[in-house]
């Protein structure tokens, strides 16, 4: 638990108020694609980091961006997974946000865009991210222990999904994962659904369940473990380091998830920063709770990517 | 003119309710940091055109961004102004944008963070001007006729003061240039500064002055041709295609600037968008009137860069 309490930077409420609208404009019966389409203002939030350069590719048949920092080792990667409840966000609204996380390690970040619910239904996400995961490995030469996954929401659900999928199909794991602000729990049961209704300016459960309902699609089990990690053994996965806000409906998620870890003997590990929104490091380079919080995921990762 | 007189459309809307925002928040007396960052999200107005690579460089001395459509012939070139008034916008506003032009061009761009006032006041914008369109001629290789310049808003008169520039020192010209929205008149004395007023829904007369003042400096004269090219004799200039709103208070600076280059025997065109507020470029990939003005300006320039 972070120890801080004192009153949120003016900066850091810009995320809350972007949250706000977000919620006011959803109450407008937007279409998919407007909704989408307001989303992508997500990334107003974040600061250029500078600096780095944008490569579009394609990672095992998925659409991608590089982010590289002038000064990267880019035998190191990054592999990020975005959020935006599976049916939006891009590699556009996260660019610049995993730009910094690439830059401050001092390695490159690819961010996927993994196709989005409700056209695409799960399993393609988590089978999108675990392409990309082995294309970086069979064709970009990198090796797993120079790899890392990060994600915030529905990205952090991916940044665990595809690492038990590449473990029950034999594949080498990452070095680490480093999930924030994750949307695990596919029966939307955590008390925090309820306890922090009103503090998070973003969800309320009716919505979780709903966005929910997206990405399993009609057919979907909400115990599917490449879908919902709290019902999987998590034994055998490298170690994880989770940040979320108090103030967020999904705490509960992140919470469960950890001890989960801790159970099945793995290194784990989560930081609850008090009063922060969903996805507050959206405000880095503006916000110093963004900056805190990203400089300690910084200095979590970079020995065991050996930087 | 532009016959078109219908009702502007809901996405163009966003600009001018963008600008709306601009005026409130400048009335809360920010800081120029707080100014600045602010301006910054300007960029969330401009769908991302996709398919284009971004790569930091220096150009010439001065700090700039390629954007690299994944089609583009990388032998033309659009060398990119950024808008803001001198003080404000970055490489990072307007990449989209330009990258936009750039992506329906079939050329690249390179997007010019020329230094801003009242740090740097001029002629230091049109010296970085200058330094890079050189730069890409004898580090880049590049030959002229295969750079046409663009710019909005301010850029849009380094689009011209800096052609001054060059030619006045033996420089060979580029294919041609397309100001948008261009801000050209030092003397703020345009009859559309009070005819527009509140039409307009950025600029009054009085901030146009101020933005002027820190431009120009304390020593600054506003009948220096180099700052404000309606003083200039524009004969020997390339093709000028100018866009501008009809509801800008900067309107008359851009006929102004037509006719002049008219009368000095430049082959110089202007389309005048009804009810269209200043730069309402950046809604592309959003707003019809903006894709269409755009469709525009690659048109025109496709034959000039032999494209």
């Amino acid at each position: 638990m972070v120890q801080e309490t004192i009153e949120p930077s003016k900066k850091v409420k810009a995320v809350g108020n972007w949250w706000l609208k977000v919620q006011e404009a959803s109450k407008e019966h937007q279409s998919l694609d407007d909704a989408r389409e307001f989303n992508e203002s997500w990334q107003a939030l974040t600061a250029e980091p500078g600096e780095v350069d944008y490569v579009e590719t394609i990672a095992g048949g998925v659409p991608a961006m590089w982010a590289i920092p002038k000064k990267a080792n880019t035998e190191k990667v990054l592999l990020c997974f975005h959020g935006g409840g599976f049916f939006s966000g891009s590699m556009y609204t996260h660019r610049k946000l995993f730009a910094h996380f690439a830059k401050n390690i001092g390695c490159r970040a690819l961010i996927l865009n993994y196709r989005r619910s409700p056209e695409f239904s799960h399993p393609a996400q988590v089978n999108d991210a675990l392409s990309a995961y082995e294309w970086l490995i069979n064709e970009g030469g990198i090796n797993p222990k120079d790899i890392a996954f990060t994600g915030d929401s529905a990205g952090g659900n991916l940044a665990i999904t595809t690492m038990l999928l590449a473990r029950d199909r034999g594949i080498t794991l990452p070095a680490a994962s480093m999930p924030f602000c994750a949307y695990f729990d596919m029966e939307v049961s955590g008390a925090s659904m309820i306890s922090n209704l009103g503090k998070d300016l973003l969800f309320t459960k009716e919505w979780v369940i709903q966005i929910t309902q997206m990405f399993l699609g009609e057919k979907g089990d909400p115990k599917d473990i490449y879908a919902n990690p709290l019902y999987a053994d998590l034994s055998g996965l490298p170690p994880i380091y989770i940040q979320v806000g108090g103030d967020e409906l999904l705490l509960d998620d992140n919470i469960k998830l950890i001890e989960l870890a801790k159970k099945a003997g793995v290194d784990a590990s989560i930081d609850i920063f008090p009063r922060m929104q969903h996805t507050w490091h959206m405000a880095v380079g503006r916000a110093p709770e963004a900056n805190d919080a990203i400089a300690r995921y910084v200095a979590w990762i970079k020995p065991k990517l050996g930087l």
